[in-house]
C-alpha cells in the first residue's frame, strides 16, 4: 500500500538535515539520515545512495519498513537502509535516524572504552552507547548491516537507548524528531572529542544519570537555537 | 527604574564580540556574552537566547541584576542569565563577561588538572582558573546556572580570578571590557589545547605568578592588534 | 617509442584527482599523482613537478616506465617520478599511484606500529601496510626515491600490497583506477587518524583479514558517491 | 644614514610572506617576519605593530640593527623589533626571520623533549632546535624579548642554527631567504605536530644529521613549488 505524500515540511528539514550532518562534519561522501513518514509510521524517508551532502528534496525515496523502496524508479539505495527500517519498527516512539561514521566516535566503538557524557550538552548519553559487535550475529563480514536480521540485531542492541555503536563501522543515533536526531549526531561527535581529551589527563567527572537525564530535557528545549545558526552555514541549497 | 539607552558604540563592539567569538571558535550554537551598561552600573547588555554567530544589534536586551529583562518585548532570555549578573554584582571591576563551551577548556574541567598558562599570551591565567562543582552547591542538577543563587555561588567560587571552570559544562571568563574579556576567552582556549599537548611530552614548565602577571599586563596593550584581525575575519554585520 | 595521446577523459579525471587529494588534505605543495597511460602500459602520466592543488591538463607529461619524460619540452619533472615507474612495471595490475606525506600516516611510518583497519572504509589496509626502510638500500640518503634502483626497490616493499609507508618521509599507495587510489589516499589518512585516537584508549579491534577483504570488495562499489562529494568541494577548474 | 629603498620585489615579498604565515596558521594576531634591507645589510624591514595577516607594503618600516625605526612617522613599532635586529648582527648569513607562536611547536619549549627532524621536509631541523630559557638571563620577565639584551642573548642561543624555541613564548627561525624562512617556519610546525603525534605511538626514528643534511639541501630546490601555492591560497593583496 503506498502511503500519501509526506508533509512538504518533513522533505524539505530532511533534506536540511543532510546538509547539516556534512556541514558539520558528522558525515562525509558516506553515512545517511532518515525521517518516519509522517503519514505513515509503516515508512520512512531517506535519500537515494548519495553523498549527504549534495542530497536535494528529489533524490528522497519512500521505503517501508522491511527496506523495499516504493519509489525508487531505478534509483541506487543505500545497502543499510535495514538500520532504519529495523529501528523504525522496534522503537514506535523514533521518528528519525542518523547512521554515520562520526570520526571521534569510531574509537569507542573499537575498544572497551564506554561513551559518556563529558558535559551537559550530552545528557542524551546518560544511559550509556550501546555498543554493537557484527561478529555476535554473524561470522565474518563485510561490516555493513546490509539485511533485516542484522538491523533487527542492531536494533536489538541499541535498546531503549538514543545511541548505538558499531564496531569498526560507525555509530547509529535515533530521535524524536529529525532536529533531535541531529543534534544529538552533532554533539555525540563533540563528546567523544572532548572525552579523548580529558581521558589524556585523568580520571574524568562524567554527569551523574540524574543529572544527564535532567540536561537532556532541559537541552530539548533549546535545540532550535543551534539549528538555526546550522542552517544559516549550509546555505542555499540549489 | 530604567537606565538611558547604552553607547551605540558599547552595542556594536558587543554583537561585534557575538561574532568574534563564534568566528574564533569560542562558542558554537550556545555560549553569551555581556556586557555592563555603559552608563548604569546595575544593568547589563546581552543577547536575547540566539546563536551568538547571528546576534545583531536589535537582539540586545537590559537586564538588571537579578536578571529580570527591561526589554525583552517577547523575546526569550538565555537561561543562564545570572551567570552574568551576579558575576556584575560580585565584582564592580568587571565590565564583560564570556561564557562559552569552549572545547579545549572542558577537559580541565573535569579532571584534576589545573589550567595554568602555558606560554605569555594567558598571563591572565597566572593565578590560576577557579573550578565550579555545581554539585557542592545543589543536588543532582541539570547543570545550568539557571537562578541567582547558582549564579551567586559561581561568583563566589570565581574571586578574583579571570576565570572559573564549570565542570561537566564549560567556563567562564571576565574582562575590565568586552575586548579583554573575548581576548581572555579565545587565549584560554588556544592555552587549553597547548597545554593538552605538552602535558603528553612530559613536565611542564609554566610561567611563574610574577611572569604571568607582567606577560597579562603587557599584553593588555596589544589586544587592539588581534582585536583589528578578529573584526576582519567576522566580516560586515548584515 | 611514442604512445598515441591518452583518452582526453583519463586526463581530466588526473586533474581532478590532483586537485582532490588537495582539497581533502592528503597533499599539500608536495606529493603526486599518476595515471598509467591507457594505450600503452608502458607509459604513465604525471604532472610536472608543481603543487597538485594547482595541476591543469596542460601541466601533465607522459613519462616511460624507466621515468624519462616524452614531452617534457622544458618543463621539470618530479624528482621522484621512479616511484611511478618502477612500481607500474613491478605491478601490471596497478593503474594509478598516489605519493603524499599525508600527516597521520607519517607517524606509523617512523615507529613500530602497523597501520591497520580500524573500519570497514579502510579495509584496503587488511593486508597491512609494509614499511620501506630507505636506509636498507643505500646509505644515509636525501630520503627521495630519486633513481630506478630506489624506485625498484620500494615496489619490491610494497609487494601485493595497497600501501607502503615511508619512513620519515610519507606513504604511496595503489590502485587499479584514479579513483580507487584516490579513495585508498584519503582513507589511509583518515585510518590513521582513527588509529592514533583509538590506541589512545586502550587495546583496538581491528578488522579481521576475511572481513577486511569483503569490506574492500563492496567499498569498490561504492566510491563514485565519495569522488562526486569531492569534485564538487573542488569547484570548477578554471 | 638612511639606506637608499629597498627593491619593491623585496617589500611585495614580505608582504606576501606576513599574509602566506597568517593564511597557513603560522601566525595570529602576533608574530611578525623580517627581511634584512637588501642594500643595507644593517638594516632590515619589518612591519609596523599589527596583525601580519593584514599587513600591505605601506605597513613596512625600515629600523637599524638597534631596533630604531626610520620612517615609524608615528606608527607603533613591534616590542619585540629586538629578535630582528640581533640575529641579523650575529648572523650575517640571515636574511630572513620569522617570530611566531606557532601552537604545535610551543610544547617542545615548555618540556624536555627537543623538536627533531621526523621527516625530510624538515631536514633543516637536523641540528636540533635551541631552546632559550629567557630566565637564565633576567629575573622574571614578561617574557618578550623587547631589548637589546634579550635579544642578543637570544641570537647567542641560537648560534649557528636554523631555529630557536623561547620557553613559554613561542620560536623563531632564519633563513637565508623570505622563501625560506617562511618555508621552515611552517614546516617547523607541521613538524612539531607529526612529533607530537608519533611520540604516542612509541619510539621515533628521526632523520639522523647526514639525512636532514641531504634532505634540507635538496628541498632548497623546491621550495617554489609550496611557494606558488601559499600564494594563491592567500588570494589578491586589496
Amino acid at each position: 500500500m503506498t502511503p500519501p505524500a509526506p508533509d512538504p515540511a518533513l522533505l524539505r528539514t530532511l533534506v536540511l538535515a543532510n546538509r547539516i550532518l556534512y556541514s558539520q562534519g558528522v558525515v562525509d561522501g558516506f553515512g545517511h539520515v532518515s525521517a518516519r513518514h509522517d503519514r505513515s509510521p509503516s515508512h520512512f524517508l531517506l535519500a537515494r545512495s548519495m553523498a549527504p551532502g549534495l542530497v536535494r528534496s528529489e533524490d528522497i525515496i519512500t521505503f517501508d519498513l522491511d527496506g523495499t523502496a516504493l519509489d525508487a524508479a531505478g534509483r541506487r539505495a543505500y545497502l543499510e537502509r535495514f538500520i532504519h527500517g529495523e529501528i523504525y519498527r522496534a522503537r514506535p516512539d523514533v521518528q528519525a535516524i542518523v547512521h554515520s561514521h562520526s570520526p571521534c566516535v569510531i574509537p569507542f566503538g573499537v575498544t572497551q572504552q564506554p561513551l559518556r557524557p563529558v558535559f551537559h550538552m550530552s545528557g542524551f548519553l546518560g544511559e550509556g552507547a550501546a555498543l554493537f559487535e557484527i561478529r555476535d550475529i554473524a561470522e565474518d563480514t563485510d561490516m555493513l548491516v546490509s539485511n533485516a536480521a542484522l538491523g533487527a540485531a542492531l536494533a536489538a542492541t541499541l535498546g531503549r537507548r538514543s545511541t548505538v555503536l558499531m564496531r569498526g563501522h560507525g555509530s547509529t543515533v535515533v530521535g524524536s524528531s529529525l532536529e533531535q536526531a541531529v543534534y544529538r549526531a552533532i554533539y555525540a561527535e563533540v563528546n567523544a572529542k572532548l572525552q579523548l581529551q580529558a581521558m589524556t589527563l585523568g580520571e574524568v567527572t562524567y554527569l551523574n544519570p540524574a543529572e544527564a537525564a535532567k540536561a537532556a530535557a532541559v537541552n530539548d528545549t533549546q535545540m532550535s537555537r543551534a539549528w538555526e545558526l546550522w542552517q544559516r552555514a549550509v546555505g542555499p541549497i540549489e
